[in-house]
């Protein structure tokens, strides 16, 4: 069930932990939160809930198209929504299968995305929290907009990358170990 | 010259190359950019230069002070100048005694504050690209605003933010290594 010839996806996954020839020891000082791992899993779970969420509240209000910003959060989030899913999937993919991910190639990719989408996520949010401090605070003009979904999808975004921060350091090590 | 007990500062500073144990393969391996290099001061007073116009153009404007963003990149880029300040005379009592930084507490300091005052500068700045985005492309205000003059500040302070990265990634790489 374990030949690559069978299973083309083996190329990236590392042998069953039975088949391996590695001591225990070696298995055991494995990184927990990474591809593969149930913790991995929840941070990927987690920033799609988060990710989606500031998407969705900033949607229901009707005039956050018109500003370059708002938009901008919600491409950021959902480039973000489609890399977590796509990492999760890895995630389910791997976990299904009793492997982890340890070659250079996907570490390299996983390390790149994670630095990617981790940045994008904290400039969007720290531009719309600009705006919305703008809004808010120093023109007091809340009567006029819809200053509650604004910072709700702007705090959204920022638990996004709080999140985010795990996986891209577990990435990043994992980078660094390989 | 070089004994502890005359220079207090060489508990903090690496003894120099001509006493040096180690073999010369390991002297050479000494990463540039770092404290106590002629790059390391090149990247300092880079940061300074550059933050330091942030804060100048900024300064021009009169109603700067009414939009806390602005307050807020004003006194990340002070923080930035300090800092970097530090660094530069740490760099240039290194450079002429001809030592180098190595040993774990002072390696700690360095990666921690540049890491904060990166952060600080790279969120400052995208909240301040955030409204000068917001009046000049959405409102299409400036003639109202000192919209070239919030511009050039944002750009500066963006530069400054890109000369931290080698600095932080030097500290980072020193942080890992000792």
């Amino acid at each position: 069930m374990s030949h690559p010839a069978v299973h083309p996806v083996d190329v990236l996954l590392e042998p069953p932990a039975e088949n391996a020839a590695a001591p225990p020891g070696v298995r055991m000082g494995y990184i927990k939160g990474l591809p593969g791992t149930k913790l991995g899993l929840v941070l990927r779970a987690s920033q799609i809930f988060f990710a989606t969420v500031a998407v969705v509240v900033m949607s229901t209000t009707s005039d956050f198209s018109s500003v370059l910003v708002f938009c901008l959060l919600v491409a950021f989030s959902g480039l973000q929504i489609f890399w977590s899913l796509a990492m999760a999937l890895t995630n389910i993919r791997a976990i299904s299968l009793k492997r982890k991910f340890q070659n250079r190639p996907a570490v390299i990719i996983f390390f790149a995305g994670d630095m990617i989408s981790s940045l994008l996520m904290f400039s969007g949010a720290c531009a719309s929290a600009g705006i919305t401090v703008l809004v808010n605070a120093d023109q007091q003009d809340c009567s006029m907009n819809h200053c509650v979904q604004f910072q709700t999808s702007t705090c959204m975004a920022f638990v996004t990358w709080c999140i985010d921060l795990p996986s891209f350091m577990l990435s990043f090590w994992s980078f660094a170990a390989v």
